[in-house]
């Protein structure tokens, strides 16, 4: 798919579709010397969202995944557009959507808006789940792909 | 252009063309409770290889572009595929690769490898020189143009 | 003062004076490869207390301090002790009391404790006003001396 | 030791003693919006240093301590004085030397100076051997205190 359409589809899917939503405060800690959010800071507010939605939306926290199985959900695949900056003190909407669901892998969208409505950063992540001593993928249990089709966005 | 073609597109030019090269320890400080890189470290390692490249290969440093000139350069675009785990110890080799320049953009591939060489995280980053006060582009400089032409890839 | 003067102090404030508060969840982002938060990150968690007191507990946000006035509010002292770890998921409560203040500065203490009520991390902070085209220290509005006032613990 | 007092014994161990010795450039990773190091930052420095004197220094790596032996060296208390600011591109000299040795213990005193020597940071830690599946302390063992002791600094 190529970004024109991912863009379609993203936009579609936050007026629509069901997401998984929650907001973050833009820090100073976020911010880098041109005062705005330096980049790999979202890639972490990306992965603070996937944690939220594993605990919050999915009941399947990243303590249970890591720490107590031994697996790993890790981010095999991403992109991201970055199309407006954030500024300190801002409070951002943050967007999950899924995508796809393959044996052990989920396709999601992610957007980052503005208090004021705008696209700011759009992404993609592939996430692979896999257990952590052999290192290989595992198929996603059939109690956690009933619950991940609750997010998944046609497009 | 498909994920796929980057592959071979990188791979390609890994191989026989001019590249910037850096080593990067991984730390514990990168390093996430699965014991392997928390993945927005990468992007902050990408970020550290841009960064060493401008003050390095092109002479143009972070500190005269952003400080000195109160311009920027953004990342607007970042693809990343991440292969393989790096631990906790390792020294990875990061490579910078010119794909492409526009009026005011440069098309870079980044390639991190581990110690056995084997491939690590491939990414694509998309940069674009912009004046801050005005937040708008502005044309790469010429005699920056003929420094980072010397870093260009075909492909 | 000794460390087990500035427990006392603390501890004592804890139980029965005004504090500023927050919750902080402990996330994946904050973790290092023994499984419990990396200690640089009990920093930044002591500088979003800092900067939520500032803006929600004295009105005086740091997009206000650093980037409308060009003024400052940098920590010149620190110290912390580390007394039990924090895992994955925990939420902790950040507590800020203020110790005392000077002609520029500010002295507070920062409790992090467990959802057990245990002590995790026990710091204070020195904090001066500064501007940052001169680099002097400025002396506190007075305005903002009575907010700050409020927050003022004996003991 | 009040803090006048750890100011001089570092002064007088950096002239004349024994130190392990790294250089660290500042990056613009490590600078907030006022143009400076972000604080919590100059911590990950303190880190930094202790894991490549652990690595070089002792020959005893945090992958050795962390992920084979199932230990860790976490610091259970740190102070630090931020004297003078850094700014992005400065290549700073960070030093480390041993105060004292107990049991399990180790008291460092870390120094952050400027290109121009002048002093930026001074900072204290004091690291614990712990067994992390029980939690306890255990003793440094006799081979790693005798490659200690060659950085013990009196004063």
């Amino acid at each position: 798919m190529n970004v024109a359409e991912s863009r379609t589809a993203i936009q579609g899917s936050a007026q629509d579709k069901p997401s998984f939503r929650t907001e973050v405060l833009v820090r100073f800690a976020d911010c880098d010397p041109a005062g705005i959010v330096f980049y790999p800071r979202f890639l972490e507010m990306f992965n603070n969202l996937v944690e939220d939605w594993c605990r919050d939306g999915l009941k399947f926290s990243f303590d249970e995944i890591v720490i107590k199985r031994g697996w790993g959900l890790p981010t095999v695949h991403l992109e991201a557009d970055f199309i407006a900056p954030c500024r300190l003190g801002e409070v951002l909407t943050a967007d999950l959507f899924v995508r796809s669901m393959g044996t052990s892998s989920i396709n999601a969208d992610i957007l980052l808006s503005g208090p004021d409505k705008s696209e700011r950063v759009r992404g993609k992540v592939v996430l692979v789940l896999t257990d952590r001593s052999s290192g290989r993928a595992i198929a996603l249990p059939g109690d956690l792909r009933i619950s991940i089709a609750t997010f998944v966005v046609s497009g």
